[in-house]
């Protein structure tokens, strides 16, 4: 059945705040061991591929679901318009270079779907060349899955009001001022455009399922997104590696 | 003066242990907010050197230092064996890749000094290549801090005996025996040569200082590390920056 993405709420009623914020904290904690556990482990690896509008809070999400994370474990990358190196190769190729090697949990902030959405909004591409980018990308994410790779998709889905509030706010704080971009103003008029796409990308590369956050407040967005995360972990195999050892041998049968 | 490392303490008896805790948190704290600064404002960027023997607690201060940072202006890298391709560049063109971009806050664990370090006792290179070296790190540095990174150093100074304590735990401790490799025993008894040679490196790349670091305790390392990062973001010239915009001119001049 097809996913509708306003079928998905921005924000939840139903959830009491400072239950879900001591909750999230439990869950960002346990992340955090399970994190380092798979880095000692260097088998599998997490990829976590934040999308959503300008201003859904993709940095500020980031920020907050790996503070009890291990940095050395860590990397994250930001993806902005392409370099005029990476604009001459395949659309993929300065995606792939930095997947996570074993061990390793990294955050994209955008990804390989940015080739997708601008395009088809801004129709600056062949229409055709960007419909074969949906196949590709399944393709693609099968590649890095193969290599015990686990990822995971999130839309984070903000409303248009809330989106105003925050864009708003990058003109009104000092602190704020440096994400202001007059384009993403712009960018906003085409919004329900934006969305449009998105519902196609969510529906059709999905053999890696996407998941669709509530993303108005900070606290429920973290909260959902930590959820899927530690979930993931959880599920995992991970286990602290055994002892290599020719030295040790004895002390190590001693305490068996 | 010939700066010598048995001239610093791996331990200091007069520190008061929660007062320095205290301390070291609130510090932690401020440099998040200004390693935030950094990264919005896109100017400067730091670049912290750790060194140390095996089990010194490279990765522990790391963790400790970074712990109220935002994991988007962060990076990590630990250098172990170069791979072939590294081996088969000059010695410093693996670090010079990795250096950090503007905004950028990059903790190498183990660095460039590992290629004076480990050819110098172990032998394997010929001796006056090895000297050669010195001069070169001193001018690669320079070309670093000549755009603007901050290039900090530090020398974690941990005695014999803390050393083996933490060895004797990555075979006593499940979750720590990823961490254990019988060569760092053999090591182990070079531990005067590596500091002698650490002595001569510290004397002779020191157009950037070194910071000789008391290592023996996990709390006493991560004050005297955080004092230094605090100190140089302190001094730095962080400001946030102007609000930039063609279309919200009215409304900047409105607030003046």
């Amino acid at each position: 059945m097809k996913i509708k993405i306003s079928d998905y709420p921005t924000f939840n009623k139903e959830w009491d705040k400072d239950k879900t914020i001591k909750k999230t904290k439990k869950m960002l904690k346990r992340i955090g061991e399970l994190q380092h556990k798979m880095y000692a482990q260097n088998k599998y690896s997490l990829l976590i591929i934040l999308q959503g509008t300008d201003a859904s809070g993709k940095d500020g999400v980031t920020k907050g679901l790996l503070k009890y994370c291990n940095p050395i474990g860590l990397e994250v990358d930001s993806f902005k318009k392409p370099s005029e190196e990476e604009y001459a190769h395949d659309f993929l190729w300065r995606i792939h270079k930095l997947v996570p090697r074993k061990g390793i949990t990294h955050v994209f902030i955008r990804s390989h779907y940015e080739d997708i959405l601008v395009p088809s909004v801004e129709k600056y591409i062949a229409p055709e060349i960007v419909e074969q980018r949906y196949e590709l990308i399944n393709n693609f994410e099968k590649t890095i899955e193969h290599n015990d790779t686990k990822v995971l998709k999130f839309f984070l889905n903000v409303s248009k009001e809330a989106q105003k509030e925050r864009l708003m706010e990058r003109i009104e704080l000092k602190e704020k001022h440096w994400k202001h971009k007059d384009g993403d103003w712009d960018t906003r008029e085409k919004f329900d455009e934006y969305l449009a796409v998105y519902e196609k990308i969510i529906n059709t590369c999905n053999t890696i399922p996407w998941h669709i956050v509530p993303s108005d407040k900070n606290w429920q967005k973290l909260y959902a997104v930590a959820e899927v995360v530690l979930k993931t972990l959880e599920v995992l195999d991970l286990k602290w590696p055994e002892l290599i050892t020719e030295r040790f041998k004895t002390q190590e049968k001693d305490k068996k």
